[in-house]
């Protein structure tokens, strides 16, 4: 029974996020119904992780095995035809049956984009938070710094009490970037707690707002414990950039 | 009584084209929702020009009036506080009674978006035509430049029969542009007929496409009769792109 891994892209505004959920519209529902359609199988998909209600994924990657033996040009091919336009297959392949696609995740990208302009563009409010005060953006990469490498997260956890297990991650990246009105947090880590990306995009908004010093960052982290000075950031914003294996 | 005049931007993909009809959403009938809801007065409003169902604009004008003088600023934080996210008011300002913002129109700019490579990514399937076929960029320009200048484009109007007066129109301007995967066709004139962007799009498609050589497009375009070699590109590749005064 051969395992495929599939490479793919979501526009997440009318799904109820990736994981399945009883009579809700989600992203893995739908791959694994036209699977179902396709090849008359009832495959269960493995995601590299959920992503949140109206949170969007420009990579996001899966495994499933089918008893079929397909040329993965076929399986691209045939998925796109029957998924909505929401939905790409960027690629499929054949991979050994040891591949697991959360298991075997050596770092994940995320990017959470905002419109700091006094007017958001009409068609983009679906993928950007709009922020209207100007930010600042070294007193945001001042405290980025502070987060950057292996720390206990739990104050950026949505809820740590229910993190399975450690809440120590490693970040590798957290840089924010600008180009015109567009400001873009990029968060590289080896894995992220549950809202951990959308709760360093809502501190850091603080922050280039003016409401939180930088200098806090440290004491705010070190707290372990989660308070209204880190707030959830809005989830069209965030989009799930890059697994890495 | 004052008359304004607006600039603003719309997503037209949950819209039923700019103008009234019964029972259906438009932006035109969004607008004078707005302004009765507002300032407690019926309004009717004249916009620039009509935009089908699917089409956006990324700048169209209108003019009304209202008893009330208000402050162009606050014209513009009450309407988009009340307006739908895909549709925000760029500008306000109060103009001379005798500014009609059809009438006046010295020329209009159309772009018409092109996706043209195998995927198109799930964020832009509501602002981009997909064409998968590798387009010919020198074909499409050469064509292209037989069109510009004043013509009769009856040719490339959806009904020529039901179009008011003259069927000559004077193009200022018909660009291909190219940025990787995205092919824009860029087209400035007086004034288009019905549809006539979308069908000058149509057969450019059909041209980079190799169906029409560029070597036809002045025995078309002088025989005043539609046909199937000028075929209607969809809505969602088109924004109104710019109005000039």
């Amino acid at each position: 029974m051969p395992r495929y891994r599939i490479d793919l892209a979501y526009d997440g505004s009318e799904y109820a996020g990736w994981q399945i959920q009883p009579s809700k519209r989600t992203v893995q529902h739908t791959l694994e119904r036209v699977l179902a359609e396709l090849w008359g199988e009832k495959v269960k998909i493995h995601g590299s992780g959920r992503t949140d209600q109206g949170v969007h994924a420009r990579h996001q990657v899966a495994h499933f095995d089918l008893r079929a033996t397909l040329r993965p040009e076929v399986i691209v091919r045939a998925m796109n035809a029957r998924l909505p336009d929401d939905i790409r297959i960027w690629r499929a392949r054949i991979v050994p049956p040891t591949f697991h696609a959360r298991r075997d995740v050596v770092s994940k990208e995320y990017r959470y984009f905002i419109w700091n302009g006094s007017l958001l563009p009409p068609w983009l409010w679906r993928y950007r938070t709009h922020v209207r005060r100007r930010l600042d953006l070294t007193a945001m990469g001042a405290a980025a710094a502070v987060l950057v490498g292996r720390h206990d997260f739990a104050a950026f956890a949505a809820n740590p009490d229910r993190e399975v297990g450690s809440t120590v991650r490693e970040l590798f990246r957290l840089e924010i970037r600008k180009r015109s009105s567009e400001v873009v947090i990029v968060a590289e880590g080896e894995g992220f707690l549950y809202r951990m990306v959308r709760s360093l995009a809502g501190f850091l908004i603080r922050v280039g707002e003016g409401a939180v010093a930088p200098s806090e960052t440290e004491a705010i982290l070190a707290s372990r414990v989660r308070t209204a000075r880190v707030p959830t950031a809005s989830p069209q914003g965030l989009f799930l950039w890059k697994i890495t294996y």
